[in-house]
């Protein structure tokens, strides 16, 4: 058996990870056939879907009859699904206290939170997966876990702690507590892994440049994170990298999709590898969910669990944009399709100025190659006449402010203007950018929020 | 074997919970003499203590001379000891990574908080350990448990959570979240367990009747408190029992001893139970902590690990009073010694008023009998020359406070006076009291502070 540079075996589970696709394909199509067939008989949500657009599951003979066949569902239907079967839907299954293991919901602060239900079997079932991919993450037993995620109705973190507990990780669930009594703690204990969002991991190196402290030198080897883009953003996962001394591997999907977090990071260079036996991963044409694109091609992603019996989500479409290539063993040497560069962005964040297509990633890709920039910034999206045009606001470090207190006056007007040519060069069109002061804009705790939309307010 | 009303087994572990005491106390000997052995061997910390006091672990026979010999540790000395040998001190036992489970800390805003370590076997033992204590408690697979109690560095939660899950209970871990919200998803889920401190229960009463709630018609059918004293004082918890329209079960003993957490309440009227075959439970003489106090005697409680390899407490000295009952099987027929009022309060919270003792907690028995005052008060403690003084400030629930708003001017101190007659019958001295607002006291989301010191202030 292979072993890693710690001494220990290279795959959670070998067999699985490295097997040739053309069988796994065949696994696929017999759970893909098995979970149609259940949904079907048990699932009134589901039934009544397929149902409406004249689908059987024996229509199903193929992977491809998959795509082209099935209808896909979306979150507005979970919700509306929710509102008439509460709490948990009629896409539930056996939902009897007896049945399940956990409840959690969305972590929307207003309105009625979607709830989200995991049976014994799934939650087993997930203990195992969420092993397989925290050891690709390289999480091993000799490892500290600081996690930084929120323990609490939000499912992210749950996930995380239960996969590094089944792999014998010593784990230091903190949650979401003061960013400095973080570090303190990060440090007094060696912890050797952190999970948080990127956002976040970016925000404690703003909080430790503060303290005096450099977290290049801390015990920290690996970053794992997950709940929105940046982990795969070349751009930011470099500063990050660089600004910890640690490898940063995204990871993680939708909340619908947990526990069972089947995108994960083995090599950052490789992104995000599908575990696709256990959720099966399509990118279709934005406009046709029942069109298969090209490997390389752009468009949305659809998630299928093959074996969750609780809350199954057959062809989900979460509005999330990427595209997925499939080129042979990746440089760990596992088989399955890979995101070379993650979940790009949410498809409804894409805007339209001036004709071009833009996405805050694109945008966040280009600030995070420029020295001297925080981690904070936003998008503004205004209305002009019948056009939206957007401006850039982006925070200097405490460090850089400090240096152009002392410089001549146009010293912040050429960062400006190097910010925007670079700008010009990713989008294609010209974007003004602002540089404010450190600690203007709240700092992200939790998740970023980078565009501010004020298209629907009055404007002069 | 027998069953319960739900159908269920009664006991979790039949044998060991009816055992014969004069037979348990034989395992409970052989289980003090390892663990003597053990920590003198392997851990500094005990072996230069019993040799600066002259013990030696053979010097133990008996068990009334593991009482009479074995000096008592305190917080104050693991403290010093983890300054000295960071991060967990020389009490830790073997706490290489490979050989941890879990990292918690004390839950102090300010300062250095002590660590906890808990090894993989001892994360295992407890899983064992408090899935039968919250099976005594009434916890079972058919119930949704909802649990208020913080995910952080503070342990408590975990514990409570990790037994639970053993048993198959469904969780719905939330944590310290918006009351109004843990109040909607309560009933919303159909939660029928729910675990939070005492204070917070009572916290929970005020918002619900704000939300124009009755919470004996919420689902919640059990109450699992812990972290402060109030779940074993009867008038607290007869108040919180009728409110919810459930049975209050006090838990929990102190951090130091977390995840095995042994005092347990399965009959709210027979007080706590001791599972002293896994923590060896001892109340002491205060002034002296070699001599034993004769069952129904007041003095402090002490605590013994039996099983626990890293960071066992061998005779730990929390500093909490308390007396003990060893009467025959209770009413659910365990042979466990008890404490029928729990955990009193803290020997350092005492009070010489005027030459008599006064605890917190007997102000607050008090304060639960009268009808019209709300969760919230505190005693402010005063210097007047050379003596102590005290006042006590208590809320009024809203619904009281808008009455008195339409009545003579003299119902408030009508209220006022009869508080203080019963603080006299209860604590033989007389004590003003204070009516106040619902509002003016910072409510209680985790534990209550109800004494308030101001002898350090200048007084006129």
């Amino acid at each position: 058996m292979q072993s890693d540079s710690r001494g220990y075996r290279r795959y959670w589970d070998q067999e699985r990870e490295t097997m040739d696709p053309r069988q796994r394909d065949k696994l696929i199509l017999a759970r893909i056939k098995a979970q149609l067939t259940y949904v079907y008989q048990e699932l009134p949500f589901y039934r009544d879907h397929y149902d409406a657009h004249g689908f059987k599951p024996d229509d199903v003979k193929t992977i491809e009859d998959f795509t082209a066949k099935v209808p896909v569902i979306t979150k507005k239907m979970l919700v509306a699904d929710q509102l008439l079967n509460p709490p948990f839907g009629s896409y539930a299954g056996n939902h009897s206290p007896d049945g399940l293991a956990r409840i959690h919901g969305s972590s929307g602060t207003s309105g009625t939170p979607t709830m989200y239900c995991v049976s014994h079997k799934d939650w087993e079932r997930s203990r195992e997966l969420v092993a397989l991919a925290m050891w690709a993450m390289g999480a091993r037993p000799c490892d500290i876990a600081q996690i930084g995620f929120p323990f609490s109705l939000f499912f992210g973190g749950w996930g995380v702690l239960q996969g590094l507990e089944h792999i014998g990780v010593t784990t230091f669930p903190l949650g979401n507590i003061d960013s400095e009594r973080h570090l303190d703690l990060m440090y007094r204990i060696g912890s050797t892994i952190f999970s948080a969002t990127p956002s976040y991991c970016q925000h404690l190196t703003t909080v430790a440049e503060r303290m005096g402290l450099d977290l290049a030198d801390s015990p920290v080897q690996r970053l794992i994170v997950g709940g929105e883009p940046g982990g795969s953003l070349p751009g930011t996962r470099d500063v990050i990298s660089k600004a910890w001394g640690a490898s940063v591997h995204d990871s993680g999907s939708t909340s619908e999709m947990y526990p069972f977090n089947t995108n994960v990071t083995a090599v950052p260079e490789d992104g995000v590898l599908l575990i696709n036996d256990e959720v099966f991963t399509e990118v279709v044409d934005r406009d046709n969910a029942n069109v298969a694109l090209p490997h390389g091609e752009r468009g949305a992603i659809v998630y299928t669990h093959l074996w969750r019996e609780s809350q199954p989500m057959i062809r989900f479409w979460p509005g999330d944009e990427t595209y997925m290539v499939h080129d042979g063993p990746t440089s760990c040497g596992r088989t399955y399709p890979r995101l070379p560069e993650g979940v790009i962005g949410r498809l409804d964040d894409m805007l339209i100025i001036r004709g071009a297509n833009i996405y805050p990633s694109a945008v966040e890709t280009v600030l995070r190659q420029v020295d001297g920039l925080g981690p904070e910034f936003e998008i503004l999206v205004d209305k002009r006449g019948s056009m939206d045009e957007i401006t850039v606001r982006v925070e200097l470090t405490e460090t850089r402010a400090r240096e152009l207190e002392n410089s001549p006056a146009d010293a912040r007007q050429q960062i400006a203007k190097d910010v925007e040519h670079r700008l010009k060069g990713a989008l294609q069109i010209r974007v003004p950018v602002e540089l404010i002061s450190p600690g203007t804009l709240e700092p992200t705790v939790l998740k970023a929020r980078r565009v501010v939309d004020r298209r629907n307010l009055a404007n002069t």
